[in-house]
């Protein structure tokens, strides 16, 4: 098929580049700083390049992989008779290409993309269509790039959405709050890199609930005055500490595992 | 040397397992219920398993792996007149050793360890003695177990088990909250690993402040109140939702990143 790309952002990078691997060509990339895919577009052979004001291409599937909030408008700048209209984003509903073309999808990459990034990480692919027919082509297309792909509704995206924000989003930041900490206090960040691969990898396997260990569930009081203490100068640390001290209290409280 | 081991829990039974791949030899494992370690005493031939109420033979290092509690009293039923006694605690003064033996120091194993674990995780070591030759020989024999292995003081040890239950703890708690929310609403936590593994692989070389994606930093307020809704039936997900996205908000506003 002929795939074309709206963006210039992330995921128009990583996407484009799973496409390139396979059978299917990239026709052309629609963004609105042509001279930010320009690189991308010459690694991988990609004929054309243009902003929303020349003439758009006939293609297959156009992935629009711009903001939320770009999605809203982008019908006064873009709109296809034919061809499948899919977004990437996790939060939107797919009602919102409504006026964009005739045949609207969905094409979720449950993944934190980033262009820079060296080797593409495994992506599961969300897909979704009100059409049946326009699914069956959008679930073939997802299987080309990843073996990941699944079948879901706008609710269901949404939450899935949403469960990647509570544990990648939220963990993210509080390696960016452990790492600053042990800037500031003269240690090693480095040393964490064992424990966290190891407190991910395990829950392939058992559910966390049944790895937790630390203070918090324990009821260690002595010990969360003494890590109290040490935060009295990074306040905003000290916050989310107490918080989820008190969250994993209340949770094996509730469940009466302690 | 010889090495023995007072406690019958995780951190016997996953360092007895690498000592017992060096040139040192196990002596004996001391603990309140010798049935507990029966199986890895005969696994790694070891040839002495007993109760506190017997005879101690004489070893090089005493590994003393038991619960913080337990530490502060155990000079009453245990005592040595030769040999280093180390505990392997992260929150724990190597002082509550002082009434047990003439040489103390600790080893402590900056990792998450369960006994069920097929294979050892890497762990970095960090080892504190008030004595310059009693270090020394706790350093060189933590090089045997582990590749990574670093001095540090009681302070800063206090501050790198701090630095784990800010993340690797609290991670895990995510990971359950996330894991349970998923499962409530009928889909797949299966599909979170790639997005937790990249999160963690990808802070080795960038600092995780750089890499912040979600609604709390775009500020997008659509989305927050999107998932606030859908977090209506789970109060203590929302709390801790809540919580996190103010602290990123206030985090990257304080650094007019935005």
């Amino acid at each position: 098929m002929k795939i074309s790309f709206l963006g210039s952002g992330n995921v128009t990078h990583v996407l484009a580049r799973m496409v390139h691997r396979t059978a299917h060509s990239i026709q052309q990339i629609i963004c609105r700083r042509p001279g930010e895919v320009q690189q991308l577009a010459s690694a991988l052979a990609i004929p054309s390049v243009i902003s929303f004001d020349e003439p758009v291409a006939i293609a297959d599937i156009y992935i629009i992989a711009l903001s939320d909030s770009a999605l809203g408008s982008l019908h006064n700048i873009f709109s296809v008779n034919q061809g499948i209209v899919v977004h990437t984003a996790g939060a939107v509903g797919v009602d919102v290409l409504e006026k964009i073309g005739p045949e609207t999808g969905v094409l979720y990459p449950f993944q934190s993309l980033r262009k820079e990034l060296q080797q593409v990480p495994k992506i599961p692919f969300l897909v979704h269509s009100a059409h049946k027919e326009t699914l069956h082509t959008l679930y073939s297309f997802a299987q080309d790039l990843s073996p990941l792909v699944e079948m879901c509704t706008d609710e269901e995206r949404k939450k899935y959405h949403l469960s990647a924000v509570m544990s990648a989003n939220f963990i993210n930041h509080l390696l960016t709050l452990s790492f600053d900490y042990c800037k500031s206090e003269h240690i090693n960040p480095g040393l964490l890199e064992p424990i966290l691969k190891e407190t991910i990898d395990r829950v392939k396997n058992i559910h966390p609930s049944l790895l937790q260990t630390g203070p918090a569930i324990r009821n260690d009081s002595a010990t969360i005055t003494m890590h109290e203490g040490l935060l009295a100068s990074h306040p905003e640390m000290l916050g989310v500490y107490q918080l989820l001290t008190k969250s994993i209290h209340n949770y094996y409280r509730l469940r009466n595992i302690e």
